[in-house]
């Protein structure tokens, strides 16, 4: 049996949003105690992290994800190439334990979602609670 | 409840699959309206990822991929070392909502398996649509 | 319909562990036939893989992780930050098919634990079969 919900997000080129509470609303609509719930970003210039909510932190995979795919390199691919790379580097699906209503998330987690597409954005976020 | 088969795929060295329509003959011959299908690939030197199905875009990976884990470079492994790392840039598993019997991807979302071996592999994938 | 266990793993700084075993345990204690195996690790430092255990190829992922997240190198986050992009190169949850009562691994696939921090962690692993 499953429980399903969709929220939209916009975005801004090159951004960070924590979207853990939008995915607990989700939870909590559903009144589920015990399941698992999947995530998934319906994008390819986009994608997902577990991870913490930290604004240096943030600073610091910024860092690394335009060393592996840096804006200013000569791409096949016209336009966004490196959007296309960095969402690889995450993930566009999450699957999260669900005990006693609440997700299983460690301390420091948090369900980030990273834009690294070069302008604004609406991403569908597709929820699935398994039980 | 689910729903289970297996599909094979013979792959050639560093090659790229797009398995999109593979998967979705088993989601339509399970019948199942709503659910989640959970994509499993058996191997080591091998990965999969969600995204645009473009030439022009596999150069950029493909490039990508080499600059990490590059073919000419000492490794304590013999052999294909690099495979084993490019595979773990990508994923083993995914999972794709299933609504009004069809997957929910993006427009622009394809499933793409990455042959990263130095042959050629006779791939497995498993399929599971829980629901 | 599911099952639930969780297991704890003591855990050394930049250290790898199998935790096949400990998922196949699990599983057994479950008597599920057929279903899917997902398991979540509450870090944000640490990550899991499913690749070959196999301790040359674990010097060249340690060197590919050394050289896209190196330690010695300024970070704006303190203390740690090589730990949480090193974590996020590989994935804190896997979902793994179950049939006949044992996991669909390939040949050479283990499910390794990676503990990128700086010190010893305690580390808890909830392992979640859907039925």
């Amino acid at each position: 049996m499953l429980y399903r919900d969709i929220f939209e997000l916009k975005t801004s080129s090159d951004s960070i949003y924590d979207i853990t509470n939008n995915v607990k609303a989700v939870l909590k609509a559903s009144k589920i105690k015990e399941g698992t719930c999947s995530i998934f970003l319906s994008a390819t210039t986009a994608g997902m992290m577990i991870n913490e909510n930290n604004r240096m932190l943030f600073e610091d995979f910024r860092n690394t994800f335009n060393a592996v795919a840096p804006e200013k390199k000569f791409y096949q691919h016209p336009e966004n190439a490196f959007s296309h790379i960095k969402s690889s580097m995450l993930s566009q699906h999450l699957t999260i334990p669900v005990s006693n209503s609440e997700l299983i998330l460690g301390t420091w987690q948090s369900i980030l979602l990273w834009e690294f597409d070069t302008k604004e954005r609406e991403r569908k976020i597709i929820v699935t609670i398994n039980y």
